[in-house]
């Protein structure tokens, strides 16, 4: 039995998310079934981010074992063969016995995209959250960059999530502006992220860039570990999984 | 009665192009009937490029009378908060009695996108025409150089136009390479278009990057005025009508 990593590329508007679910199609599930149509029999794919409904992947990642012999290549152009043209399996890799997309993962960076314009444009207008009114991109720089680091982030966890600790660091993060202020990104790596964390950190970032909470005080938000003292959460589409990080194989 | 003039930006993909059809929708049909509840009375909107099903726009222009009084900038927002998100218009100005967006436009711009890899990505796969064979960048952008100029360009319309003349000149034609090759993008700007020209010319073009003809032979091609010694009709999702020109108003 081999055991193989996949690299994902996912438009998430059309799925129920990462995770099968009871009704809806996810991705896990498009992926279950067009190995289990190569394999002959049920495959489990570990996925290493289960991004919700409507969150997109750039690089999401996953693991499975195989008893198929079909080579990496091969194995790549079958899944896209059988994939929707809004999944797409950029890499298959041989992994090393015991490696697991989740348990194995170091870091993963997201991203978020913010159209702060009058209108999303036709092209983009799937892919990000669009706030016509004016966001003061430097002060939700300085928010984003205070809560970089080691801390306790429950106030940004929203219900759902069901793990021991909430202590998550944060490697990078990140505000940047592009296309002349039109756009703002949020670019956030870290070791681990508490449900909806993301997107309840942008929302919170788009509070203080609509100047309706300082950005000096997101620290004290983390530290209140009050999910009620935090924003709201920003809508999925603007999200994407960018990459999943581990050490040399 | 004012004379105005749009811009706009639309993706093609759920339209029958941009001209009303007996079925389906078409972008002069939303425009047409926006501008009448505006207006409270029938509103005729000409277009500058009559853009065919699945093609988009980043920058088609169109033209009305219109006898209310409502300024421009509040005009653009009635409009985007009537029309779906992947139809917007980009401006709203005054233009002089007589402006007609088609007759008195001088060139046009339409951008093609090639994505010359095993498959198109999700976030794309409706923007590009995906080629998965190794393409000869360079031998196209000498074939698209080459028929830049004044010609007769019978060779490459489909059968439906009905014009008087077939010469037209194209002022540029230019093949480019981006993403590290992945991407090959054709630019032509020309003084006006035959029927489904832009798309016949990059069909002759692709055929030029598979090595299936000689990328001196377009030439000749253009001089047969036979549409059967030209390429194949390239798909409508990859071209974009990306601006119109005119003399300054």
């Amino acid at each position: 039995v081999r055991t193989l990593k996949l690299t994902l590329e996912y438009d998430g508007g059309a799925y129920v998310g990462w995770q099968r679910q009871a009704e809806g199609v996810s991705i896990q599930g498009l992926l279950e079934e067009a190995l289990h149509r190569i394999e002959g029999g049920p495959v489990t794919v570990h996925g290493a981010g289960r991004t919700d409904a409507g969150v997109h992947a750039l690089g999401q990642t996953a693991s499975f074992q195989l008893a198929h012999a079909l080579d990496v290549d091969a194995l790549r152009r079958a899944l896209n063969a059988t994939l929707p043209g809004d999944v797409r399996v950029t890499a298959v890799e041989e992994a090393p016995p015991g490696f697991h997309a989740r348990f194995s993962a170091r870091a993963k960076t997201y991203r978020y995209l913010i159209a702060n314009a009058e209108f999303a444009s036709p092209f983009e207008r799937n892919y990000v959250w669009c706030i016509p009114h004016p966001l003061d991109a430097a002060a939700m720089a300085d928010a984003a960059a205070a809560i970089a680091g080691t801390h306790d982030f429950a106030a940004f966890q929203n219900t759902g999530g069901a793990v021991e600790s909430t202590v998550r660091t944060l490697l990078t993060s990140i505000v940047q502006v592009d296309d002349g202020g039109r756009s703002i990104v949020y670019e956030v790596t870290g070791d681990g992220f508490l449900r909806q964390m993301v997107r309840t950190i942008v929302g919170t970032l788009v509070e203080v860039g609509a100047g309706r909470r300082p950005a000096g005080s997101l620290l004290e938000t983390v530290e209140s570990r009050d999910r009620s003292r935090a924003g709201p959460t920003a809508p999925a589409q603007g999200l994407f999984l960018v990459a999943v990080h581990y050490d040399a194989m």
